[in-house]
């Protein structure tokens, strides 16, 4: 046989690697992140842990958290040069092609790129992590030529948020962002990540690894799912006007974003609901409304499909409410994974094996020339 | 299990897709690209013709070979702002991390990123085929502000040889170097080019899989083994001292670049064997000096190790002879590769499946926060 092996579409069921960073247990119908339950990781920890329990494998102490935000802080910023390489791409260039191009061009900047020590993967690990979100949330601002704001103001998450909005926003905003955060910041071997491993596995350095995640992330099948719920979410106001929409979409057949998940499938990601929540703790009209609204969907999608919301579907909401613009939807996922994508980057690079599959062959033979 | 399937270390062994493009076939011994022996290609066609037969499956007539160059040639440019962009980074930048930003800044510039149809997914493929031994062969000026320069005289491969040695080449050097272009177009699933279908299997645009891919070219695992040879047969001209060399090196278990392939394991490679033929075509004393020398080193590893030259080994004397500069030897080979890249891009997007595999969860559960 060609290659030798039985054909796996998709490699769908095939086990690519070992891991130690995270599983979705279709069993126990769990996301683990390094032993923890992600909601509950959610629920207790802020996203700076949970970013520095992703990375080194352990929670940190007071001190090793202190130690990690100054880190972090030290490293909040662009080179200029960047921003000013960034400036040439065209306005309307989509968020994802500036966040690319500016991941691809941060690397060269970074003293420790051809460095192979684990200390030295540890200071590109957390220049990547520090920086990727001032891109995210500057990504506007670079395509005018304005230089970024990167908000001075309390943590990691207040200020990705701060510096996305222009506001200083409240402890309730900060508090939901950071869960979001966390949510989105590890889910196994999507595309991207996958990705992300393949690229690395030829000892590539991360900033190739992490340009090649976000190419992934673009691609409709993966990423931009969360901003098309909020697309959606832009269309209606009223429940009775969504539930129509709804069934004439589905009476077309067509795909409704942000409901089902390969492991829940027979009930609401736990994730969502936790978005929910979050959403339902806002006392404002928008959120009042948005949570009506999407209330609605979920009876409806449950009614017709036995389908269920998944973590895209009330993040959405979520943003809106926090004044994040639809299109930073993508980028700021990406911002949250980062964390993630460079954990394996760093684990490949421990424990390499190159990723070097086979193909059937199904093309003509034995032609003359 | 984890994943619920057997582990596959590296996806050694696993059929990840089905292609009618090219097939590494251990059996025959032989490289099929589209039913051809690779090496029969390269040696009764010219690479135009072999990039249009790899991109659209036959091929061409005298009128779609010249329809085609016209195409080739009226893409041949590159924005301004890119140039600017790239002029960003800092001298010292590592040429494929040019290349990558290259590439990825070129995505938004192209009319028909967001278009979905075959045409457009054929007029953008032409465009990066165009465009990318541009940037390939400028990278050294672009770095330093320069305007690049395009030589408008021939063929493709003509133009490419002249842009990169700013001179006029010999048309001896014109067919090695088309030869050559020939050998590294097209290889089956390397890292690089398993790393751009996944990422376009996310619906992801053929800019973001060839940024991708340089990512992972970029690593010391594929790329760079042609570079690692060129250094090599830099360090000595005088063959008793290069054996020295060699069985120094063995002594020390290091390992020989250039060497051993997985297809061709008790014979040359046959596709190193007419870069051989071609290098002993050449009448300089450089040229006689290079055979000499690889000779006595392709002597010495089949005595001491009964390994075998491959591509690359035998490639980097004839880059050398070209007048190549080094650090151009990778990023030659993936502008080479383009054109394979590209078909194994617009093959995912035509029949599309999300690749998600699984992975096998090593480390800790049940823990409580």
């Amino acid at each position: 046989m060609a290659g030798g092996g039985t054909f796996h579409p998709g490699l769908e069921g095939v086990v690519a690697l070992e891991t130690d960073i995270s599983f979705l247990d279709l069993n126990a119908k769990e996301i683990i992140v390094r032993g923890y339950d992600l909601v509950a990781l959610a629920n207790a920890k802020s996203y700076t842990e949970v970013a520095y329990f992703i990375l080194f494998g352990h929670l940190p102490s007071p001190e090793e958290l202190a130690a990690f935000r100054q880190e972090l802080r030290s490293e909040a910023s662009i080179p200029t040069e960047v921003l000013r390489l960034l400036a040439y791409l065209p306005r309307t260039a989509h968020p994802m092609d500036v966040l690319r191009t500016g991941i691809s061009s941060l690397g060269p900047f970074d003293p420790d790129l051809d460095a192979s020590s684990e200390e030295a993967g540890r200071r590109v690990a957390i220049r990547i992590l520090a920086k990727v979100p001032i891109l995210v949330a500057n990504l506007g601002r670079v395509l005018r030529g304005d230089p970024p704001v990167v908000s001075e103001a309390g943590d990691f998450t207040q200020s990705f948020l701060a510096t996305i909005t222009g506001t200083s926003p409240s402890p309730d905003a900060v508090c939901a962002f950071d869960r979001l955060l966390i949510l989105y910041s590890e889910h196994e071997l999507p595309s991207s990540t996958f990705a992300a491993r393949v690229i690395s596995s030829t000892l590539a350095d991360a900033y190739g690894a992490l340009t090649g995640a976000v190419a992934s992330l673009k691609g409709p099948l993966h990423g931009g799912a969360n901003e098309a719920v909020m697309a959606m979410l832009e269309r209606v106001t009223d429940p009775d006007v969504f539930e129509r929409w709804l069934m004439d979409a589905l009476a077309r057949k067509e795909r409704i974003m942000g409901f089902g998940h390969q492991v829940y499938r027979d009930r609401i990601d736990p994730r969502a609901l936790l978005m929910k929540e979050t959403l339902a703790s806002f006392q404002t009209d928008t959120a009042r409304c948005l949570l009506a609204l999407c209330e609605r969907g979920e009876a409806v999608m449950a009614r017709e499909k036995r389908l269920y919301p998944n973590l895209d579907y009330y993040a959405a909401p979520v943003l809106r409410v926090l004044g994040v613009p639809t299109p930073l939807a993508t980028p700021i996922i990406f911002a949250a994974r980062t964390v993630g994508l460079l954990a394996h980057v760093l684990e490949q690079h421990a424990n390499n094996r190159l990723f070097r599959p086979r193909v059937r062959y199904v093309g003509p033979r034995s032609l003359k020339v």
